[in-house]
């Protein structure tokens, strides 16, 4: 048996997420069985991270064991053709049995797309959040990098998660407006759940004026009371898992 | 009564092209409707041309006849409101009521999306065509030359149409390639059914080597099954309407 490592892409708006669910179509469900079928043996996946419902991928991480007998270089096209065009294998390589697509992970980069225009774009739907109310790029990179390094993240959790420990370390995080298009980008080693959503509710309110306390302020009350909205998930996508 | 010249955009992975159709959901059926409940009576719209199924418009021009109600600078958000969000308005005027979208039409341009990769990507599924063998931009963009000024473009025309006058004027042909997606750019006085599409398989199989004949010279057979392939709808783009 070999682990392989698969790098895949996703549009997320047909899939209840990655993670299997009942009754509901999920990108692992649909991987495992195209892999399985290729394999002629059931295959179990395991991701880097579970993503929402509608929240894109363009690039996710995950790994299997298997026999040899698909050569890794001839393996994404050959699943490919059995998956469905919303989904595409990228690249696969064998691993050590010690890599975990989850566990091995050292941090990740989400990328979260605004389309801020007076009127929408259908190009855009499913693909970024609409805001039309005018939006200052530049405010909004002044303010992330309040962001940057370890901090106690409570107040940025989706209220009624339960996690033990809720700090976590921000690397990066910049907001760049191209043409009507603004976009989040933030590295960190690791999020809460919804978190790249709620900071970027709350950069949208510090930018229309919204916020009463500073963004040092609100990471430290740890209150998600004082923080902004949770944006909705059609405007995440995963973009690189680092090892 | 007023003329209204309406600028819309849409994507038309849904529609059976613009035009209304029977059994069938068209973006015309789809914009009467909104507009019809917009001015509390039967609006009828005239578009700039057919599109066909699956073909995309970043810009659509058609117009109508209404009363004076709704304010020019109020009309794209208000129909937007009641338009799916594969359809947006993005600008109205009042124009003479001698304008009209299709007889008034000078010219048209074309966008053509084809990416050009080993592997698929997700994110372009319906927005473009995949091919999958390398192709040389460099090369398409020499050739499409060949296809300006006035020509019987006769060969590339969907075969069994019937059209009494086949020439057309081809006045600007690009073909750029952005990362893995190769864009074919082409602006004319007119296109027959079908002939950018044809124009677009034509340079791909020029730069696969599957040509036998040069361009000028299928141009002058007038002769289809001397061209290449058409491409499929959902690379197509109407681009802008010129007056």
């Amino acid at each position: 048996m070999i682990r392989v490592k698969l790098t895949l892409s996703y549009v997320g708006t047909q899939y209840h997420g990655w993670q299997i669910q009942n009754n509901a179509t999920s990108v692992q469900d649909t991987l495992q069985k195209a892999l399985s079928q290729l394999y002629h043996i059931p295959i179990s996946v395991q991701g880097c991270s579970r993503t929402d419902t509608g929240v894109h991928a363009k690039l996710f991480v995950c790994h299997f064991d298997a026999c040899e007998s698909i050569p890794m270089v001839k393996l994404p096209l050959a699943l490919n053709a059995l998956l469905p065009g919303d989904i595409s294998a990228q690249f696969a390589q064998i691993v050590p049995n010690t890599f975990h697509a989850r566990f091995s992970c050292k941090g990740k980069t989400y990328c979260y797309r605004v389309h801020n225009s007076r009127l929408r774009n259908p190009f855009e739907e499913y693909r970024s959040f609409f805001w039309s109310y005018p939006l200052d790029a530049m405010l909004m990179h002044r303010e992330a990098q309040a962001f940057l390094g370890e901090h106690d993240f409570s107040a940025f959790m989706a209220s009624g998660s339960e996690m033990e420990n809720t700090v976590r370390r921000i690397d990066r995080f910049s907001v760049d407006r191209i043409g009507d298009v603004i976009e989040f980008r933030v590295t960190g080693n690791g999020f809460l759940y919804n978190m790249v959503r709620i900071m970027v509710g709350t950069l949208i309110y510090a930018s229309m004026g919204k916020l009463d306390r500073s963004l040092s302020e609100i990471i430290q009350s740890r209150d998600r009371t004082l923080a902004g909205i949770t944006v909705p998930p059609q405007g995440l996508y995963l973009e690189e898992v680092h090892y």
